[in-house]
C-alpha cells in the first residue's frame, strides 16, 4: 500500500428531510450567496425548501450555473461575491454548481490583478484562501460535494480542466435521496456511470495489496450495478436512489484512492471531448473507458482480472477471454443504463481526433494513466477504437 | 436507509516514515502534553522520534495511562493539563492512550467545580470544550483515532463506561504500520478481534438496505479473515499489517454504522466482564459475540445469513445449519488468533453472573441491542451460554 495523507472533513446531513439541520451548519451572521443552475431547483421548490431554512439570514443568489460550469459565467458571480462581501456560498444542485461554486469560492479571495484562469493553469496549488462553502445536493454523481477538486470549462477557448485546492473542500452536504426523484432519466443514467468510472479510475490500475481500497470500490461497483437500472425503473424507490447517492459520494471522496494508484485518463480524454463536441460528461467516460481498458489491458491486467472476477463473477476461460469478457459485461452495462458506448452513436466519426489530440497537447496531457505511459500516440489509438 | 450525519474530520497520515508530516499539523505556538502508556513507545524508539518532530517546541510529557485508563490516573494529568495550560493533546501508544487523552482533554476543560467522572455519568452530552489533540498510533485496535469514543474505567468503583464528544475527536492521526511491527502477538491478536467485533456490531443486526454500509463492512471482516493471521505469522510484512491498521481505523471511525442500526451489546456485556475480571477487551468480546448471536439468531436471522454467505461463502443447508456455521467459523477465527471465546478458558466458572448483571443494572444497560430488546435475563442467558 502507498502512503497517503487523507483528510474527508465535509459533514455529510443525508436523508429525507435532512435539509432541516440546514441553518445550524452556517455562521449565523454569514452573507450568503446561494448559487443554482438551469433552474430545475426552482421547478422542484428545492430552492423554496432551502429559503425557509435560512429565513431571516443575509441571502442573495446567483442562479444559471450551466451543465460544465463556465469561467465566463462564474466570473459574473465573483464579481457578486467581491461586491457584497459574501461570506458564505451554498451551492444548490449537482456537480456543476459545486465544482462552479468552489471557482467563485476561490477566484473571489484570489491574488488582487490576476485572472482567475490562472487557477485552471496552474491546478488549484497556488490558492490559498477561499469563501466558505457548502451544499444542497440534488444530483448524485460527481462526489464534489465533499471533495477538493472541480472541474471548470472556458468557452471562447474549447478549454475544460480540473482543480484542486483543500480550501474549496465543502464544509457540509445536505444529501435527500428524494430531491433526485424529478431528476430526468438521462442525468440519473449519467450519474450511475459517472460514479462508475469514478471507482474504477482509482481500482483498474495496478494492485499495491491495498485490501480495504478494493473491497470498498468493488462495494461501490456491485452497488451501482444492482441500484443503476433500478433507479431508471422505479424513479421513487427511495432506498434504492439513497443507495445511489451514498455510493456517488464514496466513490470520490478521497477514500477508496487513498494509498492506491490512480489513472484519470478516462476523464482526461473525455474532457477534451465534452470541450469540443458537447457530449455529456459521463457519455464521454462510455465511450472512452472500454476502449481505454482494451488498449491497456497488459498494464491492468491483474486489476482487470479481479474486477471480472469479484464484480462480475467472471470465472471460466482465459486471461484474455476474462478480460475481454469483463470489458464486454461493462460497456452492456453503460448501454443497459442508456448511455451508448460508441462516438458514432453519437454523429462523430472521428476526423476529430487530431483536434482532440492537439487539445490534450495544449493542456500538457501527454503522459496519462497510472503508469504515466499514455502518450499521445496511445490517446489517438484509444479515440480511434472508440469509434 | 435511516437518516444520518456523519463527520469524520480527523486528518489520516498513513505509512511508513508519515511521522516526518507531524509537526506541521500542531499550531507551532502550542503547549503540548504527550501521553502515553506502559512505556512500550520507549523501548521501541517511537517516542525518540516524536521528540525529534517536535523539536523545539514546548512539550511536556504524561506516562503511564494504564490499559483500561483509570479515572484515577487520568485525573493527574487533568492536573498538570490545566496548571501547564496546556494547549495541545499529542497522545501516542494505542486506544487505552488515545481514549485516555480524550478525557483528559475534556476534563480539563470541564465546568468548574464539577467531578469530571460526570463525563461518564452522562456519556459525554455535556463537554462543550475540550483541548485539541492529535496521535501517533502504534496499535490498531479500537479506531478511537478517528472517533469521538472513548472508555474510562474507575478502579475504586469496578466502573467501566463509554462517552461520546465531537470535542474530542482526533485533529489528526498519525498511522505508520512499522511501529506495529514489535507488538506483542497478544495485542496484535486483540486487536483483530476488536476490529472485527466492531464491525460486526454495526453490521449484524437487521437489514435496512444500506447496500454501501454492507458491502464495506463485508470488506473490513475479509481483510481481517486473511490478514489476521498472517500478522501474527509474519510480524513484518509491511502490506499485511497496513491492512490490518486501516482496516481497524475504517472499522470504527462512523462510516460503516452510519444510516445502519447498531448493537453494541456484545461490547457493554463484555465492558462489565473486564471491570470485574480484568479479561482483556477482546477476550471478552470473543467469549460474549458467540453466544450473543446464537441467543439472538432469530432477530438477527436475515444479516447472519447474509455474513454467513457473504463472509464465509456458506451456501449449504438449512437457515439454522448455516447461521450455526456462521457462528462456529466465526468462534474458530477467533480462537486461530489466540483468543479463546469461553469464560472457563480464562477461569471463570459463572458463578459472577449475577453480580455481572447487578454492574449492567447499576449502568442503566437493560435495553440494549438494535432492538433495545436484550433485558437483564437475555443477559443472563447469553453469560451463562458463554461459560
Amino acid at each position: 500500500m502507498n502512503n497517503f495523507n487523507l483528510h474527508t472533513p465535509t459533514r455529510i446531513l443525508f436523508g429525507k428531510g435532512a435539509i432541516a439541520d440546514l441553518r445550524q451548519q452556517l455562521p449565523q451572521d454569514a452573507r450568503v450567496l446561494i448559487t443554482w443552475g438551469g433552474g430545475s431547483v426552482k421547478k422542484t421548490g428545492v430552492l423554496d425548501q432551502v429559503y425557509r431554512a435560512l429565513e431571516g439570514m443575509d441571502v442573495r443568489e446567483f442562479g444559471g450555473i450551466e451543465p460544465n460550469p463556465s469561467y465566463e459565467t462564474l466570473m459574473k458571480a465573483v464579481k457578486i461575491a467581491r461586491d457584497e462581501r459574501i461570506t458564505f456560498l451554498l451551492a444548490v444542485g449537482g456537480g456543476s454548481v459545486l465544482d462552479g461554486t468552489k471557482f467563485i469560492a476561490a477566484a473571489a479571495r484570489y491574488a488582487d490583478g490576476v485572472d482567475p484562469w490562472h487557477i485552471l493553469q496552474t491546478g488549484g496549488s497556488d490558492i490559498s484562501s477561499a469563501i466558505p462553502m457548502g451544499s444542497v445536493l440534488t444530483l448524485p454523481a460527481t462526489g464534489s460535494e465533499s471533495n477538493k477538486g472541480a472541474v471548470i470549462s472556458r468557452k471562447t477557448t474549447g478549454d475544460k480542466q480540473p482543480f484542486h485546492s483543500e480550501h474549496v473542500q465543502p464544509v457540509f452536504a445536505v444529501l435527500d435521496p428524494v430531491y433526485t426523484y424529478t431528476l430526468p432519466p438521462r442525468q440519473v443514467a449519467n450519474g450511475v456511470v459517472d460514479a462508475f468510472v469514478h471507482t474504477v479510475e482509482q481500482y483498474v490500475t495496478y494492485p499495491v495489496n491495498g485490501k480495504i481500497q478494493d473491497r470498498f470500490a468493488e462495494g461501490i461497483l456491485l452497488t451501482l450495478i444492482e441500484e443503476g437500472p433500478k433507479a431508471l425503473q422505479e424513479p421513487e424507490n427511495y432506498d434504492v436512489r439513497a443507495n445511489v447517492m451514498w455510493a456517488a459520494t464514496q466513490a470520490l471522496n478521497g477514500l477508496i484512492g487513498a494509498g492506491v494508484p490512480q489513472d484519470w485518463a478516462t476523464h482526461m480524454l473525455g474532457h477534451e471531448l465534452t470541450a469540443m463536441h458537447g457530449l455529456d460528461h459521463a457519455q464521454t467516460l462510455a465511450v472512452v473507458l472500454p476502449a481505454l481498458w482494451n488498449e491497456k489491458r497488459d498494464v491492468k491486467r491483474d486489476k482487470l482480472l479481479q474486477y471480472a472476477e469479484r464484480v462480475w463473477n467472471i470465472t471460466e476461460g482465459s486471461d484474455d477471454a476474462r478480460i475481454d469478457a469483463a470489458i464486454a459485461t461493462t460497456r452492456r452495462f453503460f448501454e443497459q443504463m442508456g448511455v451508448p458506448t460508441r462516438l458514432s452513436d453519437y454523429g462523430l466519426d472521428g476526423s476529430s481526433i487530431p483536434a482532440l489530440l492537439e487539445k490534450l497537447k495544449e493542456h500538457g496531457l501527454t503522459q496519462l494513466g497510472e503508469r504515466q505511459d499514455i502518450t499521445l500516440e496511445t490517446s489517438r489509438r484509444i479515440y480511434e477504437a472508440a469509434r
